[in-house]
């Protein structure tokens, strides 16, 4: 269960990855749930990880929080998360977007 | 249903609203579904609006792209859009956090 993550005053990081699965909810295959649980599992162990946020409909829509633009770079380039990149965009995804974005302001109950 | 967003070039802005609602999906008030999907058509017609992302299992998480920080200053101060927040506030949600980002990057297929 995808949680508000407690991020520090700002500024910080935010990597917005919004996505189209090619099957249907009922359809997709079952190697897709276990990658995405294990990128949320192997995010967290990340230097400069600050939390995850991320829900789905029809469209899916997760955001990571970083201490640095740095800290993202290194995520990206993560050998085990490149290789779910890969199965992403080869069998996954018929649609995504990435969004790199410097948080300015941050408010709540 | 919610699409992936056709976002310019960056730089833009993102405000991003994460929030669980107090009841479970099964019993919340009927005028909050009302209300969310008002504010969805509401935020569209406002000066500076590129896009909306949205998707709820137990978080919901929207993000609504804009041209500038005024046009998102205009959008929180927009008369109807408050009342939807008081009622936020009051009725609706047990949590939100609402984050105001720079989008720097941005890639996709």
């Amino acid at each position: 269960m995808s949680d508000i993550a407690n991020t520090p005053a700002p500024p910080y990081y935010a990597v917005i990855f919004s996505s189209h699965l090619i099957a249907d909810d009922k359809g997709y295959d079952k190697g897709y749930a276990a990658m995405a649980e294990r990128m949320v599992e192997l995010a967290a162990t990340q230097p400069g990880f600050l939390g995850i946020e991320s829900a789905r409909e029809n469209l899916g829509i997760t955001v990571s929080y970083w201490e640095s633009l740095e800290a993202i770079r290194q995520w990206k380039s993560n050998a085990e998360h490149q290789e779910a990149q890969r199965l992403g965009r080869e069998q996954w995804y018929s649609s995504f977007r990435v969004r790199v974005a410097r948080v300015e302001r941050e408010y709540g109950v």
